[in-house]
């Protein structure tokens, strides 16, 4: 595991990759929520991969910082517990693991107690000599979200955030894990929180959604082929569908998701930097800023909803109690933490109009949901008819459009929908997808998102993170569909069948301008 | 097997398919060159696998006419054999046989003598009585070329050829298969002789390939999705490429082969055809006429080719001797029945315009050859490159092209190149295919292309096969060309190495403009 060499363009890392290959400089990657879910599950396999396929620096270092009493062999126990258990690639190698565990460190601090931050500074001070991790660090909040106020602030007054140190005494970045507040207001208030202590180009907010291979190619797919752009724009498309279907319920997350709901959970975020990606313009270049600037001009250019347009081109539901493969499901207000007389919405379907010269008139229709069909997630581009049928004449009358299917999981892959003759003496003509699997296509299983963007996170690299105008812009309208729903406040919540493609209601959006659902 | 009802709208199938399906009314198939090579391979065995999946009518009948003195029993053996050894569905059902033997009769006639064109014409006539056949006859020459105007005088002067005759009192059409002609002067001979027995829609000119499933396929890809026909043009499709690709030297054809080469063998039916289809408007619909007429004038819109031109732009090659696989092959000057002076052409490369709106400025390499590295054919449209190299920054600034390869045989199908990115930390951009196969998407095998073409002959759908203008259009074209190459005569012709993709000048041909062939 040899450690790239340190060059003065790893500073700026987008600029350092022009000239040739990015460089990642020695570091310490500071966890909050040491022991939590998240960072057993996600964000300590996926270091143990980056140290197992990636040249990393030997400096680099991980410190976990946590309430509970720990030293730092339990910590490595732990973390070679969750690499056991979680990690993509198993088992776990000896070798890799001794190199990785040895820089890793435990530190004990309440997160609202100023004494852990000065521990914790010492420590870190302590690893640059130790470990010449040259004074850059990376903290990343995987706390519950209640605990980024006052983590950001301790950050601050520790003088930890290094907000405009000069160039070379070692930088400091800070990686927020969703939700990224609860509405607008919260979300604003964060953000300024923040900036108080960071510069914008020191934040990451995380969304795994972006990390995931599928997601990133729908950037190469649209400009990195010369078949597609031309095609890509209302002349030619009649309608986008955008689809994050889940078959589970809410898993135990029950105090967190009454209070988000789905359109918190999903549509602020994964969905509309799906929208944002599929939508915008091609960039300037493939700079993070280049193509944060197009991303929000999508959504700057989603018109505001009306209480009218919300009350037509919203539907929400909740799963009930039903029976999915055989096995008795509870209903969402059966589950257990979940008030009964809870108004929570776990399925959103909506409508929503880019009014811009590529988009205006194609309507994009968006569906999320717990508890249904099957687990999918797609962006699916539906191409207008040929202009005229014609083999209208010979009985092939229901042409069927073309499809374009991206699909970000499961079975990464991307298919097209294409008319072909039947084989055989008659002409009759049916669809058939021409298609590609990254797993058969590249043999290999795509890396875990967290991977990506942890690297990208020490490249400096935010292309794939959310910029702030990005966020406040999504949780305007959120906001706005979210108000309307509560003025005046429901009395009741569609209900629908777990393992059906959602309420009635959804389907009544999309048949109203005659088109349907693609089934899950 | 039961008989599809004969209704009044049969009388012009094209018609008839407008308003419901189409219907084959009963006739006698003809055919001249009996227990000929075509005959066995692909014409009995086409017949029989009609009778096998297709509801034909029960009085379809087959007569063979041949010099060899043959009773029906041993011309239903021999067609009993031939099922057996070629026929696509085996084994042999012994119930269908059984209905469709009964059909089949003999008759002995040299096809110079008028006195065999009486016993022809007399045991047509006991056929209409016996078999309720009503006066419906194909005549499908199946013979060596040279009897092709002996037949038709024959025929004409027996009152068989129908021409003229009113409607209901049974019809006569005649297939002709290729070579027709051996230059534009012969061809039009033919056609001129053909116009004294029969009128233009009474003759089906064949073209085997035109009966292949994904040559069909073109034209409902084209025109029956609404994604290709924006992109498929000059502005964003770059070149062109047909391959006619076989691996076999002549396979006992000497005297024919050696006589036509590969220009006529290939380019002037097969390869014009597929870049009419590939080249030409959308149809007004899918009528006979409507198709051809789109399909000659892409066929007019072929500058003619000054001898300058041809000297540039043709290339012609013949195989030497070598090893393929491991065994030793003969050179084209060796082969059994070919003078060892031979300069005939077993490789054709060459670059076409066609000066169009859609087409100027895109050129059509083509190339065919005998002995080359592997059987393929296929269509491989060329796109151009996205107009910015959005990735150039970061390392992958050798995007390819798109591709959109449309596979004649074998393993028919169609595939879409396309940039994706690797799955990985990185940004590393690979092409992958998108594609579906015949095979694979339809869980049949495509039936043969004899079959598809017999069966439209008996509805009466030219469609498919080749109209007077577009032949002598196609020969035009080639006779410039071998005009070109024998003034002055060729001293030489360059030989290439069997197994290889051809003679290096083609490379040069290509490589001119920048481009390279597609690898075999």
């Amino acid at each position: 595991m040899a450690a790239t060499l340190v060059t003065p363009t790893a500073i700026n890392p987008l600029r350092a990759g022009m000239r040739g290959t990015r460089t990642i400089e020695p570091c310490v990657v500071v966890v909050f929520g040491a022991t939590g879910d998240l960072t057993h599950r996600k964000l300590i396999p996926a270091l143990y991969n980056l140290a197992l396929e990636q040249p990393m620096p030997a400096e680099l270092s991980v410190v976990g910082v946590g309430r509970r009493p720990l030293d730092n062999n339990e910590f490595r126990q732990q973390a070679l517990d969750a690499v056991d258990k979680f990690s993509r690639r198993r088992p776990v190698n000896p070798n890799v693991w001794e190199t990785f565990s040895r820089g890793l460190f435990y530190c004990q601090a309440p997160f609202d107690d100023p004494d852990g931050y000065v521990r914790l500074k010492n420590l870190l001070d302590q690893l640059d000599r130790d470990r010449g991790t040259l004074g850059n660090r990376i903290f990343y909040l995987s706390t519950q979200p209640s605990y980024y106020p006052t983590i950001i602030e301790n950050l601050r007054e520790a003088d930890m955030a290094r907000r405009g140190r000069p160039p070379g005494s070692g930088w400091a970045r800070i990686v927020v894990e969703k939700p990224f507040g609860h509405n607008l207001e919260s979300a604003q208030g964060l953000n300024d929180l923040l900036s108080t202590a960071f510069r914008e180009d020191q934040i990451f907010r995380i969304d795994h959604y972006l990390g995931k291979e599928t997601v990133q190619n729908i950037m190469v797919l649209r400009f990195g082929n010369g078949v597609f752009e031309p095609i890509w724009n209302r002349r030619y498309i009649d309608s986008v569908q955008i689809t994050a279907a889940e078959s589970l319920g809410i898993e135990g997350r029950a105090a967190y998701y009454n209070e988000a709901g789905a359109l918190r959970d999903m549509i602020q975020n994964h969905v509309m930097q799906l929208l944002a990606l599929v939508a915008m313009e091609p960039p300037a270049n493939f700079g993070a800023d280049s193509v944060r600037d197009e991303k929000v001009k999508v959504l700057r250019s989603i018109p505001p909803m009306r209480e009218a347009e919300i009350v037509a081109d919203t539907v929400r539901g909740q799963y009930g109690a039903g029976w999915i493969g055989g096995e008795h499901v509870p209903g969402f207000v059966e589950e257990s933490g979940i008030p009964p007389t809870s108004r929570t919405e776990t399925f959103v379907a909506l409508k929503l109009q880019i009014d811009n010269w590529r988009w205006a008139g194609v309507p994009f229709y968006i569906r999320t949901g717990k508890r249904l069909t099957k687990r999918i997630t797609e962006v699916a581009i539906q191409f207008r008819r040929p202009p005229y049928l014609l083999f209208r004449d010979i009985g092939a009358d229901k042409l069927q459009s073309n499809v374009l299917s991206l699909r970000i999981q499961p079975n990464e892959g991307i298919s097209l929908r294409v008319e072909a003759k039947v084989p055989g003496q008659e002409m009759r003509i049916r669809p058939v997808n021409m298609e590609f699997f990254y797993g058969r296509a590249f043999g290999v299983e795509p890396p875990e998102a967290y991977e990506r963007l942890l690297l990208d996170c020490m490249y400096g690299d935010s292309t794939l993170f959310t910029r702030r105008d990005e966020t406040e812009l999504a949780w305007g309208l959120v906001d706005s569909i979210a108000h309307a729903w509560d003025h005046p406040p429901a009395t009741g919540i569609p209900r629908y069948e777990p393992g059906t493609s959602g309420p009635r209601e959804a389907d009544t959006l999309i048949e109203r301008d005659e088109r349907t659902w693609r089934r899950l």
